[in-house]
């Protein structure tokens, strides 16, 4: 392609070019590959008479409102609801901490434009969700990456970082980045020692955390862990920034999220969605509004999470079977969400096996390599088991093992 | 409230605000206020039972897609609408020249962050449209402003401005914006010898011109003068970058439009909405396909044009008896759009007035001095005459004329 303009472009752009993993989607195009590249929900799980009923609803009632604008922070009504359903969850908010978003990426957007000027620090795991770095990267941040331990993140090695920051060594953190249940991409959970640990580093240097929360509800074995929200209120603090989606617990596509936290951020987070886009469109915010009203959430997590413990215990079955027998291959075993990482030998290039792996074995999955926000890991890969059909996991991770009995 | 976090924020939004409009909202609760201050299209031409339509055939035939993810760039078959919907207005692109967004606003914003380092310049008409200069703003650019003239922007004007910035007056110049069809919020249009002349200062000295046409279908006298995206087309120029929403066409509430442009700008454009919000929602897009493929557009516009022809025809008839008298007190005639504009003699402050003529007279405006983006005039408002009642037209104009009658 002709390129122009680009002496033009400013410098957080100029050579920003957005997720790596969508790029690669063109080599998936055969139906006979099995992909656990993706990072959606099942349609499996998807409520769908409840989205006819509830359109039927909003468009005989409320006809005239859907085609007009709405408040920028959100409508009423459906904060009203999402201040109900944070409450079962031992998070108790009022309205001036919340503001609705057009998706959990939205959501990290505007963080990423509050906090960062270029140059900024700020703490992530090794590895971390890529849809983060990507929106982060528009502010062209410095990333601080600790690796993570099998129990979440690695506190004291953000400590020691963040005291190298204090020294100079790199620019003073803005804030913590973390994904603390069922983390994307590795599927591992923040003990509670450590979330508590983790609020102690943020009293003691007074630096925010975003606890990024799409997969909390989806907890397939073991006791659900406070969230760091809970935890930072039960200790009166005002440090922690929650986001939130309803991308993974109702549906991707009425891309429609929310940011919790202390009114200071969620005024000026209004303030940047005003501007960004001016506000969230109604039907899409009704919608969800009476699926938060109308749902019994004791049936309707219980069935999910019924539906992706099966397609985990498959997918884990499978692994110990194809993947057992190969030297110095290991994977997390993760307690809930969408995905779980597999680890091989160093030296091993999973970007280098991806498109190899789709023409030698037909099975795809992400080089691990994009969820790193510096010095990245080559020998590493995330599976995705909530999306492919139950029927392809067996052959899948059969594929997978293959392919890696040749190739490591 | 406690503000917290102050210092953490980023040097481009610690001092942003937003729109200081959306503040002044809190006034105007009292039911019998008659308020020009809104810019939104009347609920009376909204195409009612299409959205209802659309919507059961949407949810009865794709009912799976509208839950999951869509394609960044847009829907394809809402992209093809599209490029058949602007072939009617001479304008020829193919899918790479289009980024569906998330209104207008998203357009402006996406358009900013692509081109803006703080303290770059951009040159804008005085008054020109606030939510573009609030979502430049968040960019902190520096705003070189020259005052519109009765047939559109100061084309020599702009001229002498870019000859200074290249003297160093100030930073160099990355974009020209202007709203050459019944201008929010003056109601000017540009003629087409400014358009002409403006695409040569475009290509002399190699800046981009961004082209916002919200209203650009809503003209009620006098022929369509081609779009300058039509013109750069013509002299094979590639410097138009066209920013259009569904608001005003169609309706606010869908929140989604689209930027159109060179593939150069709409990839980098991906790029920034990718990390931005990922995708804008299927249910919406459909929607709006729906409305572009089943509508008889000479019948729908011809409606709506008389629908709105008829409330500005009434409110300069209201103006001429009520205003007419009052000395030194004048106003634009648009042939299109939704905005007029007043001026006062010079002194006077509309900001001032804003407050008291509610009070006193139970009347809204918009002071015009949020319509500037540098060195504000205060003797000028905005009036809106698309979404008052046909009823309060007459009877607004009266109490305005009254209150400016007593205070000027």
């Amino acid at each position: 392609m002709e390129k122009i303009w680009n002496n033009l472009f400013s410098d957080n752009i100029r050579d920003f070019e957005g997720y790596s993993i969508g790029k690669m989607l063109k080599y998936m195009r055969d139906p006979d590959i099995i992909s656990f590249a993706a990072g959606m929900p099942s349609p499996d799980t998807f409520p769908k008479e409840l989205i006819r009923r509830a359109s039927a609803k909003i468009l005989d009632e409320n006809l005239e409102s859907v085609f007009q604008y709405s408040p920028i922070p959100g409508e009423d009504s459906l904060i009203e609801s999402i201040i109900e359903f944070l409450r079962m969850d031992d998070i108790n908010i009022g309205e001036e901490n919340i503001l609705i978003t057009n998706s959990g990426q939205h959501g990290l957007d505007i963080t990423g434009r509050l906090f960062l000027n270029p140059g900024d620090s700020i703490l992530i795991d090794r590895p971390t969700f890529s849809g983060a770095l990507v929106a982060f990267n528009m502010e062209r941040p410095t990333f601080i990456g600790v690796d993570i331990e099998s129990n979440g993140s690695n506190i004291e090695g953000f400590r020691r970082k963040i005291e190298e920051a204090k020294k100079g060594s790199f620019p003073a953190v803005k804030f913590i980045y973390v994904v603390p249940d069922f983390q994307n991409p590795a599927g591992i959970t923040m003990s509670r020692e450590k979330r508590e640990a983790l609020l102690d580093i943020s009293y003691e240097f007074n630096i925010p955390i975003v606890e990024d929360s799409p997969y909390r509800m989806l907890r397939y074995w073991g006791d659900s862990i406070p969230s760091l929200y809970t935890l930072d209120q039960q200790r009166e603090g005002k440090n922690v920034i929650g986001l939130y989606t309803f991308s993974k617990m109702f549906a991707p596509g009425i891309r429609l999220g929310f940011n919790i936290g202390h009114p200071s951020i969620i005024d000026k987070m209004t303030n940047i969605k005003e501007a960004n886009l001016l506000n969230s469109p109604k039907w899409n915010q009704d919608i969800c509004d009476i699926f938060l009203r109308d749902t019994n959430f004791d049936e309707y997590f219980k069935k999910m999470q019924d539906y992706y413990r099966n397609k985990l215990e498959l997918t884990l079955t499978s692994l110990d079977e194809y993947l057992g027998p190969l030297e110095g291959v290991s994977w997390t075993k993760p307690e809930g969400g969408f995905f779980l990482w597999i680890t091989l030998p160093k030296g091993m290039d999973t970007m280098e096996f991806f498109r190899k792996a789709i023409e030698d074995e037909k099975v795809a999955f992400v080089p691990g390599e994009v969820f790193y926000g510096e010095n990245p890991e080559k020998n590493s890969m995330r599976v995705n088991f909530s999306f492919p059909p139950e029927g392809q996991l067996k052959e899948g991770i059969r594929r997978l093992g293959s392919f890696l009995g040749k190739n490591i």
